[in-house]
């Protein structure tokens, strides 16, 4: 029987109980994990997680597609933000993207020494839980959080995926934080998009007139693909 | 209006929102902040926690009663442990214990030098949250954890908290762990008890014997008491 544990922010991650065999899961619901995915499924051929704003310049430079955004604002050298809509365009069919946000990218290379590391959102779930469930290995979901703290949005989806991986009867949940996301999403599940609306990121997307997108990123199942971060770049598998 | 910040684990005490004017609510369920209620209640005079066991050792050197343990052991030098049912004797009565434990006692030197600091439990809940809507300050639930992770017991204490504080109107909850505090008490109130039979931590107490406090641990307001952190020793207000 392989675990799942739910870290609820970057800071708590080096405290994580499981110490071998597991993939890491990379949420950031708003944004860079729902993008992500968006991505694959809209046809980006691959992205390159960059932490910091030097790199993301550097790949401008180097002639790449860049993304990049800092508490929601699109930084002027960058071709687009992080907007899943971003993502939607002919432009980037095909195409590698260095990509660089608040939270999400810093989360990836934070845990890019993991065995695994691949990337969940609402509108991947289903094919996520099915890949996770035949890879035989423990599951750690890293909730990006905002600014190192918990959020809602990321914890909702750590229990709606804990939910799929226990169906298959093949994992457990080994901490306390599991259970509380599984029981967050027992309450937000009926209409996730309500629910979020308590969330202190829902209003600052408001504010930044960002949140056009709330509605696709609470929508399950939409892009048919899982992200895995291969020699430091994310391509579908 | 004052808020409420939840902070799920001493870790993310350095993340806090709250800046300015607050006081700190420590909690640890199991068991530091039910015994340390329990033992005001009993007559205790007053508690010095002390983080370090060698801090403890020299506490008892000097003839101070020293209530110590470790994941749940009690430690040989120690007149005692640290369940509730250690502090309902008469030999407690108007003295001074020092008092060193896993977790709680950490979190309280963690945040010491805080404009106020108290200590919150199922069994203070009434007395804590009167005492605190009449402070005029903000508040920060500060979650001891186990070992730096989330942990259920006080999280659900958390939002029984939440809860109470705003029935006040005095307050508004400024972050997520709030909210999510509060959807867990929503679930576990009706039977604290059997919902906690999930938590990690309850299992441990289970493997050691220790887990014939419980009972007396999620009874409400069995303790009429508000402990308070004054020149590094807690009495009662």
């Amino acid at each position: 029987m392989n675990t799942i544990e739910v870290c609820f922010t970057p800071k708590l991650y080096s405290e994580i109980i499981t110490k071998e065999n597991f993939i890491v899961v990379m949420v950031d619901i708003l944004r860079a994990s729902t993008s992500i995915c968006a991505a694959f499924a809209n046809g980006v051929e691959s992205i390159i997680p960059v932490a910091s704003l030097d790199e993301a310049r550097d790949y401008k430079n180097k002639g790449f597609l860049v993304a990049s955004e800092r508490e929601g604002v699109v930084l002027g050298f960058a071709d687009f933000g992080n907007s899943a809509f971003n993502f939607m365009t002919e432009a980037v069919v095909g195409k590698t993207i260095a990509y660089s946000t608040t939270n999400g990218t810093q989360a990836i290379e934070l845990a890019k020494n993991a065995e695994g590391l691949t990337v969940g959102s609402f509108s991947n779930l289903d094919a996520l839980s099915k890949w996770l469930s035949v890879q035989q290995k423990n599951v750690v979901i890293l909730c990006a959080g905002w600014k190192n703290k918990f959020n809602l949005e990321d914890s909702i989806f750590a229990g709606a995926l804990c939910k799929e991986l226990l169906k298959t009867n093949a994992f457990e949940c080994n901490c306390d934080s599991a259970e509380a996301a599984l029981d967050l999403w027992s309450i937000a599940r009926n209409n996730p998009l309500e629910y979020i609306q308590k969330a202190a990121h829902r209003e600052r997307l408001r504010k930044l007139g960002l949140d056009d997108v709330l509605e696709y990123t609470f929508e399950l199942n939409t892009a048919n693909v899982v992200p895995v971060l291969v020699d430091g770049v994310l391509r579908k598998v």
